[in-house]
């Protein structure tokens, strides 16, 4: 008898001795689409979470989350968006998530093109790796994926920008170079080392306050080799940038999780980060 | 033109324009189990979130943990079971979820029948509520819910018991009195208050060497009315209770979560409860 066929009687008669029924558990529903970007020139898929509508908010449009490596922490952020804006709870708003998933990561996420490694020293083994074309990523979040949402699901304007490690270097570049894109932005860990700090040294000049004004900033960093990691020294110079800045009208929170890795910071960081961007949203 | 038909249009229109395709996500299959109980007599749903099998694991079998309020907790238990046992992440192993939905809360999850509120006094809106029978909802999870899930799972012998609240306090109960049914408890925020600490006042007799022998405990409460709630000074009293036992080899940690509400403290205690439950876990 196969594994298979043993397996079907063994369900066979649990099935009738226990009487249980047995169905797929239905998530809320997401949606994935695929979208053809002529500034990639590729395809490129989204994944999309909308809340749940109900009689009381069936013309309300809502907030937009689009957050980067979909495919690592879409999931994570849906879960995070329903449960904080469940009726008991209230912590956050009703949001939409949209995680854009990765064809070249290293290629779409970083400002430049490099083959440092993160002690500034060339590496080799970069050299075959494509790198530096963040600029081009954000013009297809603007032109191409965000019209593409905005036409098809119930988009307020409010919109952020969340990613962590490469991806949370893309959302500080998009802040300095494009700030109107989003209301505000997440950096988790991000990867200020690329490129000899090229971000980090330009942050002074490219934050000016109109650009920043209204916006929120949250960044972070885990416990990524100690007191003396990279992460931790680029973020806490970051962190003192900002603050000698005196940006009125910018509101920006910093926060170091000496529990957490690189990996499982964004657990807690996206949390935290979803509370501080909508600590002021009015509840009903 | 109706509602819906315009919104095919607007979709056929826009798919047409932006060469999208659309397609619902997928989340990671899990199921619903509906279960005959001759001791409950009633039917009860449960949910079952299984890990991902690859050809590293195809043998493997899984601890298993059980939350209560299921319809309430299961999805974010079994996003943090995926997330935190990704290959990338490894903070704890592969883990079977199982969520058990309510029929009658009150009934099922408090130890003794009480009209009784938080603060000691009769509260005549309780008489028409029944309670007390966690006894026999303890009994339906060890001999027939149990036998469902081990018959039909791949489960390893390890198993935890999760609950909020009312939650909290039937697994703490069942913790003092059928400590063999699992190897672990979580009680985050239990309501000690139930029918004038009726708990709480027999946890010292209750809890004894033998039975909690290589048990672990996480027990938490957050900011729920300030430094002098009932919870807290409840949990207070119930980690010094435990202090004072010297239980050797008897595991627990107290969180005290003083920037969370009753409602959203699950979301942060769950993940704490989860890395110290499989803190001694061997990667691999």
């Amino acid at each position: 008898m196969t594994y298979s066929l043993r397996c079907l009687l063994f369900l066979l008669i649990s099935l009738q001795v226990q009487s249980q029924h047995k169905d797929f558990y239905r998530y809320p529903p997401s949606e994935i689409v695929t979208i053809h970007s002529n500034i990639l020139k590729e395809e490129r898929t989204v994944y999309i979470h909308c809340p749940k509508i109900d009689s009381s908010n069936v013309d309300k449009r809502f907030p937009v989350l689009y957050v980067m490596d979909g495919e690592n922490h879409f999931e994570l952020l849906a879960q995070y968006a329903d449960y904080l804006s469940r009726p008991d709870v209230l912590a956050i708003p009703k949001i939409i998530v949209v995680g854009i998933s990765n064809t070249n990561r290293r290629r779409d996420l970083t400002p430049t093109q490099s083959i440092l490694d993160y002690a500034g020293k060339p590496d080799s083994s970069n050299i075959t790796q494509e790198s530096g074309k963040n600029e081009a990523f954000l013009q297809f979040i603007r032109t191409e994926l965000m019209p593409a949402i905005e036409g098809s699901y119930r988009t307020a304007t409010y919109k952020v920008f969340a990613g962590h490690s490469f991806g949370g270097l893309s959302s500080i570049n998009c802040m300095l170079t494009h700030p109107a894109m989003f209301d505000a932005y997440i950096a988790v860990s991000p990867s200020f080392y690329w490129d000899n700090k090229y971000l980090l040294k330009r942050t002074d000049q490219m934050l000016t306050k109109g650009a920043v004004l209204n916006k929120k900033c949250f960044y972070s960093d885990g416990n990524e080799g100690g007191s003396s990691s990279f992460f931790h020294l680029d973020l806490l110079k970051f962190d003192s940038l900002l603050a000698n800045k005196k940006l009125v009208g910018f509101n920006y929170m910093y926060k170091h999780y000496p529990t957490e890795t690189h990996m499982t910071e964004p657990i807690v960081a996206y949390l935290d980060a979803l509370r501080f961007i909508f600590e002021d949203w009015e509840r009903h």
